[in-house]
């Protein structure tokens, strides 16, 4: 049975005793989400996943209103994984009158998304804060879609002493390989097309790399052109090639990340990719 | 037996399923620790004191070098007192290398301290939230002495849903009315004097509010003539009339709050006190 839980009250009775595996989401749940959720199955006799679209990760402009919600779907989709409860607080939940308080990553916070999203990971870390410190979690899940989401939790988890383990999951990818975003609904067919330079363009580096290309300035210029050469693709936020850690490198070496932000007509999407690793 | 620990993994061991009450401290334990201590010790089973001069809460040019530090002399104290762990963590412990997060609680941390100190509280907040984090008590002891101090931990507590109850204990102090504080030991004998102008315009406001008057501006223009009459005293901060939560006030009623800092030769002092309560 999976329970669905609004008040931070009645989910802490809940889960007094219980040692949880935590999703935070959006909602929307894909088979992104589902991988998530089921490896914190396999690892964790409790499972809760938190659906709430946080107000303060979106810049002004954003999508923050036409962000794609379905709460039932959601619900149905829970249930049949075996979620045991799902938290689905309120903005006044989570930011209740009077709330002052947030955490700043910085330096992480402010390259690659962080330079288009002068605020977002502001708003990331304080919400991922607030929701590990509600639902007190042994084990959280996060994807490596967002690779530099994903860094932040861990660099702000480390500095702040909290005492959950970070597990990060694979990015899954539709059959074409275009990686699984609640944003991809926004995409019209032909933009569906064009979403896919993101992914084509990580295939045209791993092979420039497996060709023995080394030089980082080549191949995020070769990504670019190709990138540009898809019909609705509108702009380049960036294309980056760093170590793990989100350094900028100038030669690539396996381990290192190559990051991207597209905008697909008025979406913006993103990808990264580990090099040496199966894409 | 009193248990020194320096690494926040033996602490972590040491306090496995203990009830903890926590007295966070700078060290250089007074009377004014010691009611926390005492408080402390009443209320839990288990008693953890830290001693840490956090250097992220000063600023440039302040009293970060010279401030009075004696672990051996706190021990004792502590052992004295009960107390059943002393958590001295070394900076590289707090602070381990690389770390990048910091909290923030706004509006709090801007005014009256905030104004003189522009980067005190984010120290204070983030310092706060680790050793709430590494420690994980059932209650941390705040003194009434730093009553901003008290209030931005309070919100911090409630912004984050920290799962600690926050217990404020009475300023004490010196049998002629000073405030205890670590940093009364930079005065000389003359500064002494000097610095109990800060507890005397308070007893004067005290006397204004019991005569009938009620205007913030009058009450504080007297403190302020009041405190420059005293010899060694070199320049006032503020003296500021609020409510609980630091909203400054027009007309004064019970349960506000009086707050000053006042430069005693090179020593910067504060007090405070609410309107109503016995001084």
């Amino acid at each position: 049975m999976t329970l669905l839980v609004r008040k931070v009250k009645e989910l802490r009775e809940v889960l007094k005793g219980k040692e949880v595996g935590f999703v935070p989401t959006m909602g929307y749940l894909h088979e992104g989400h589902l991988a998530l959720i089921r490896r914190a199955r396999e690892e964790n006799p409790f499972v809760v996943v938190s659906i709430y679209v946080n107000p303060t990760q979106f810049g002004k402009g954003e999508d923050f209103e036409r962000y794609p919600r379905d709460l039932e779907r959601d619900l149905k989709i829970c249930k049949k994984e075996g979620v045991d409860v799902v938290f689905a607080p309120t903005d006044e939940e989570v930011y209740p009158f009077g709330y002052l308080t947030e955490v700043h990553v910085k330096g992480i916070s402010e390259v690659l998304e962080g330079k288009f999203r002068p605020n977002h990971f502001k708003g990331v870390a304080t919400v991922v804060l607030k929701l590990l410190n509600i639902v007190r979690p042994r084990r959280a899940y996060f994807g490596e879609k967002d690779y530099q989401q994903l860094k932040l939790v861990e660099k702000m988890v480390r500095d702040l002493f909290l005492d959950v383990e970070i597990v990060a999951v694979k990015t899954v990818r539709d059959k074409d390989g275009l990686a699984l975003s609640s944003r991809n609904t926004y995409l019209s067919e032909e933009e569906r097309k064009s979403a896919l330079s993101l992914y084509k363009s990580l295939l045209l580096a791993k092979e420039l790399i497996e060709k023995g290309e080394r030089d980082a300035k080549k191949i995020k210029e070769k990504m670019r052109e190709f990138i540009l050469s898809f019909e609705k693709v509108k702009k380049i936020d960036y294309v980056e090639i760093t170590d793990k850690e989100l350094n900028p490198k100038d030669f690539v070496e396996e381990g290192d990340r190559i990051l991207l932000a597209v905008w697909v007509g008025n979406t913006r999407l993103i990808d990264n990719w580990e090099v040496g690793e199966p894409l």
